[in-house]
């Protein structure tokens, strides 16, 4: 079988090996589809190096098909459709309140452990989620990020006719915009960069430039002075932190999507003088993956669009050289048989 | 009748003046006690002399009981026993969307018109909460602070058994730290004042000092590893935005009680990471006057002990001098008719 392997210094090398037999609770899956997500980039980039065990095959975005079921595995067969949910919580502990997908000893598969860019993958079963028969395998390697989404829409509690400003029009604001759009709220994204905002454009999204306009101006008469219910921050830039606390509402809520390594200024006082409440979320639950495999599965979101270019898993360095060229690019799956 | 009134620059001054009539929709209370509140002393310090219209009778912690029913007012009378609740709405918006204690326009009595350092005061009616014939109007003058503690402990969701992190023991952190123990949580305050600290135990509260334990280590002792599942931030200060983000434990709730006039570093990163909340809080709504006079009815908190002085009105200028040589008091009445 043909397997990537991540040796450090923003290098890959594809390697032959002999297909492994998957071991008690274990099954093998023919990787069909992996998405390079944002933190491939970071690893190719060197800066996860400490979770990484060099050389090591990454990747957690994907789509298969069960090749071979392990022993002591019960329901699933062979040729059946799935995707994994990368979180492995067998170290969870009582002090984690049943929350296993932040549990403090979660690993992550494809960082912590070997990942799916490879032709064949062995994953414990309970990883698993069962796709439909007629699912795209394309589409279905966005589930993981479509779960995120799925998830930071559930953790804000928006409902339908809410208004919901989305800073940051990468890959993760956008499905987060459209699943809220979805959810039945009026959708406004930020994005500085003028080909992502054309690109929501296209995919029936209102997109506009803070750079440009002002933004908290827009949204007060879009809202007739209401402002936002709920406020997305995926940009990851201290602008959006300080656009934020201005752009919610009176118990506006913000969900906090982005990661910021260091500590940022915050205006905490607009958190105590319109009651703000601001919420964590990371990654998803089983719910939000079965929610996020139902969208797939309808394929009503412009989920096509997303996939702005398929490469053979073989092309991974250039691949990678390219996304650091075109980092306008949305998401870029690799076939991971060829 | 006996009048103070604010001059601005670190003065007061007690003048006498006609008792004025109740208008249309008002009552006039004869007021019997007023607590000095932290907000006052910010008046008294110059900080706020741009919300108050110098020379201005100031004041909004307060008990007293009812001397004339003005024009149009039903449901009132004469000689019962009342507070105010000093949040004037009435230019509420629809973009307030029934937030009405924190709406965009709200006046807060005492601050931006009159307040209750007088021996008569007249208030719009529908600020009035009606007192049992046998409450102690000493104790009711804590209901305004105490109110702020319920809400903010009802902006938590605590539910008993759960284990909350008071930062700061203050007036506001103790009346915090009394709601949360009495709504069945373990509670734990951080206070570096080692006269406050004592204070609290004499209160049955237990408070530790950050500057003398590793708060983090002995919160997690006391939880098995769990943490805190609320932290209230009620000190104000940097080392409590740094250290509420480490005390909360894994989709742990942070109430942001305390007010920070700058924008300050916060670890965003960790309320990524364990799913956080940040819960904005300020003043309080109706049901939360009603349950703080509740339990100054019930009397069974140690309120007495939080009255920690007792001086005629006449005394206020060097009431608020004391203050300033005294910070460790916790709430100083004055007697409104002496
Ligand atoms: N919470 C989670 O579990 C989770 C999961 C995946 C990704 N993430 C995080 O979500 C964030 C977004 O991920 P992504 O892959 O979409 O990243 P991305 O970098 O592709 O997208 C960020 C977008 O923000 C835009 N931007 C920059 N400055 C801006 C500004 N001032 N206003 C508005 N937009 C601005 C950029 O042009 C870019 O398009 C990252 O921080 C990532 O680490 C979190
Ligand atoms: N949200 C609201 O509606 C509302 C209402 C009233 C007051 N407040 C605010 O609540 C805060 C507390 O009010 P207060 O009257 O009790 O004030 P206070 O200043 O008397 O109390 C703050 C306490 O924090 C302690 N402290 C200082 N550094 C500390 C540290 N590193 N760790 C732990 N404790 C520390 C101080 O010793 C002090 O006892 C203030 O910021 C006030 O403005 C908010
Ligand atoms: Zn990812
Ligand atoms: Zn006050």
């Amino acid at each position: 079988m043909k397997a990537t392997v991540y040796n450090g210094n923003q290098s890959f090398t594809v390697i032959e090996k002999e297909i492994d037999t998957p071991k008690s609770g274990e099954v093998r899956i023919k990787v069909a589809y992996s998405g390079v997500c944002g933190t491939d980039v970071h690893i190719y980039h060197g800066m996860m190096d400490k979770r990484v065990s060099i050389p090591q095959t990454i990747g957690h975005e994907m789509s298969g098909v069960i090749d071979e079921v392990g022993p002591d595995v019960e329901g699933f067969t062979e040729g059946e459709k799935v995707v994994v949910r990368p979180l492995d919580d067998r170290l969870v502990k009582p002090s984690d309140k049943g929350f296993n997908h932040i549990c403090e000893n979660l690993k992550f598969i494809g960082i912590d452990s070997p990942g799916s860019m490879q032709q064949y993958w062995n994953v414990p079963a309970f990883v698993l989620h069962k796709l439909r028969p007629e699912t795209d395998l394309k589409l279905a390697a966005l589930i993981e990020p479509l779960s995120v989404a799925v998830h930071d829409v559930r953790m804000s509690g928006l409902v339908a006719g809410e208004t919901s400003v989305v800073l940051g029009g990468g890959p993760i604001g956008l499905l987060v915009a459209m699943v809220a759009k979805e959810a039945g709220a009026n959708v406004i994204i930020s994005e500085v960069n003028e080909t992502r905002i054309q690109m929501a454009g296209e995919f029936g999204l209102k997109a506009v430039n803070p750079t440009k306009i002002d933004l908290v101006q827009y949204v007060r008469e879009q809202t007739e002075g209401r402002l936002a219910d709920v406020v997305f921050e995926v940009a990851g830039v201290q602008p959006a932190l300080d656009v934020m606390t201005e752009l919610a509402g009176i118990r506006g809520r913000i969900v906090m999507v982005a990661i910021h390594g260091q500590k940022k200024p915050v205006d905490l006082f607009k958190f105590f003088w319109k009651e703000l409440k601001l919420i964590g979320a990371r990654v998803y639950e089983k719910e939000d993956y079965e929610k996020a495999i139902a969208l797939i599965t309808a394929n009503e979101l412009p989920f096509e669009k997303m996939i702005t270019d398929v490469q053979p898993l073989s092309n991974i360095q250039q691949v990678f050289e390219n996304i650091d060229k075109n980092p306008e690019g949305l998401k870029v799956l690799m076939d991971c048989q060829l």
